[in-house]
């Protein structure tokens, strides 16, 4: 069973790296350092890497988990371990903390070298090509000319696309799960909401609430209530809480009435909580920005023609979000230049979120996609 | 043509009730003030009344303008009027600001007598049963013992239903437009992240704001900015918005990159600049509360059990927020008590902002029905 054979005990390793990162938007990073994760072995002609690319509130930490941390599991523990569909026994698999990020890798809660407190405000604007780019700098380091396969849900998926884009030579296999070619102006407007909560908190300070010892709890626990509105299909919701009331009857006022009520401000509260609001900020900003067909007059065929991966795309059908209709447009690009493409559109009442879940159909899909991956590569 | 003949200058009349009001929450409001207007002429049997109930933002202002302020045309102008589908040359037709609202009548924002200041978070929490109760009494003060329509939309929609529920006897026809028996999960979900906006705004103060001369401006343009996602279509933003920059280039910063960042953030600010917190607060409870079923063990054929009007229900195929799929549980539970029920889909790109707007299809069902009811009270 898929959801038996955790890796175990895992540890984060750290990579420094010196040399100057231009950001697309022009600023540049001096030196910058990323957190992450590897499971299996890398072969001796290193062709059994995967990239898992991570999405809003990723992290590195994709399976098992640490010595001294029995119950911190990995966010994707389900997919990633020995005999998974992700496969740790064929492959070499690396999960990292995308730059900007807020658990370990360089981000505006880190402590700037030049100035000796936290970039905050400063820290430069990221996008999915520049993820992309740190990462190939990462794939260097560990020796990794050209990955088996680029793997990503959402965001994550955004940035798999893009590894085809930037390193047609670098990815045979990209698999975008969940994910768009760029977003809808109602996905803009969801994530220009949340921005708003943050930006008008008066504890963010202006991305400079570090120094002022607070935090802008309210608005990142509204950023991410609305999140997870997002996340979920109506259909689950109503199947999870429905008009369920928490205490019985209706209490006639603003504290928790249904169900659904609890649930969210649970959720907003535990991730106000641990996350940090800058970084929330930048993962949404790099969605709105992403979109392959922007160079290209916004041609998105052309923008796909210098892709030489082969390509598995997925989407679940309750997940409003990221809709199938998204994924079939990455499909229609990619047949349209003649990429081997597989899709799956999953059958699935948990909306967005459909993507981290167990579900039989879509890891069966994933085993089938990645064993064949798996028998190009020497063991 | 339905547009052009606006009914022209008309004023707001005020009516005071000094029975006390007890609401469904067991508090009692001693007194209140109703703000209304009235158009065409109530027939001698006094059998050609309409009461249109507005939804959460709206106002008694139906049509025409205000002799003072030729500009301020009414919400509903396209819709009532002389020859408009909601014809005054028939009709006599009264349009109220609701209990609680901000634009008139008694709410949060006015003046308790018993304190000498704003009523603010002691105004009762209300629901749609006692509006209907409230609307009860503006009839018999208005002679109207029996109404030929009531009509609403969304929010208004609900107490057009509750209407009929209410008081069988009074009224013959009602019209429940992009309306809902009762709300989801999800619904209740994004009433509860606007509500936080608010709640959590410094500036609130617990709903006692007016004292401290502020006014939650943040949460409200929160509020108001996802409300407003949630009252278009993806497809109708992708049309008018895309992923069209305001200034032509990516910036790389929190101001308005994309137009519909611009168009959201605009509508919060003019909404935030003149409506009432608490009155917002309140409406989105009034949604939440409203579930016909819940006296009846969830059951909503037997809560219909006791309904005689006749009804007209439509919805609007792109309108997610109150979905066909909602409108029809209304019809199927009316034709399982055997009421006379019409019911039209009608064919619309805008969401649930469909019911504000001239639509060929949707006026000429509204005309054709209400054409008909007119058939039957005499002139």
């Amino acid at each position: 069973m898929s959801t038996t054979n955790s890796i175990g005990i895992v540890r984060a390793q750290r990579a420094q790296f010196d040399t100057p990162l231009t950001f697309r938007s022009g600023a540049v990073l001096p030196r910058y350092e990323l957190v992450y994760e590897t499971y299996g072995k890398l072969n001796a002609d290193k062709s059994n890497a995967i990239l898992i690319c991570h999405a809003l509130s990723g992290h590195h930490h994709l399976a098992g988990h640490y010595a001294d941390e029995p119950k911190n599991i990995g966010w994707w523990d389900n997919m990633v371990g020995p005999g998974k569909p992700i496969d740790t026994d064929k492959f070499f698999v690396i999960g990292l903390n995308n730059l900007g990020g807020c658990h370990g890798s360089t981000g505006p809660s880190s402590i700037a070298p030049e100035t000796g407190k936290p970039y905050g405000a400063s820290f430069p604007m990221i996008t999915v090509e520049d993820w992309v780019e740190s990462q190939a700098r990462l794939a260097d380091r560990l020796g990794v000319k050209q990955f088996a396969a680029v793997i990503g849900g959402s965001l994550g998926g955004m940035q798999a696309l893009q590894w085809s884009l930037a390193y047609p030579e670098r990815v045979r296999h990209v698999l975008a799960i969940a994910s768009a070619p760029r977003l809808t102006a109602q996905n803009i407007a969801f994530n220009d909401v949340a921005r708003n909560a943050i930006l008008t908190d008066p504890d963010f300070h202006g991305g400079d609430f570090y120094q002022h010892n607070v935090v802008p709890t309210r608005g990142l626990r509204l950023a991410r209530m609305l999140g997870h509105i997002t996340y979920l299909s109506d259909d689950a919701m109503a199947d999870k809480f429905g008009r369920e009331l928490r205490t019985g009857q209706l209490n006639y006022g603003y504290d928790v009435e249904f169900q659904i009520e609890s649930y969210l401000r649970y959720q907003g509260d535990k991730f106000a909580g641990m996350f940090d609001a800058n970084t929330y900020l930048l993962m949404t900003k790099a969605l709105d920005y992403f979109d392959p067909a922007h160079d290209f007059g916004g041609d998105m065929n052309k923008a796909f023609a210098r892709s030489k991966s082969d390509y598995l795309v997925i989407s679940f059908t309750t997940d409003w979000r990221f809709s199938p209709q998204r994924s079939r447009e990455i499909v229609q690009t990619l047949l349209h230049n003649r990429r081997n493409v597989s899709y799956a559109e999953i059958t699935s009442t948990h909306g967005h979120d459909s993507f981290l879940m167990e579900h039989p159909h879509y890891f069966d899909v994933m085993r089938a996609y990645l064993d064949n991956v798996a028998s190009e590569v020497s063991r």
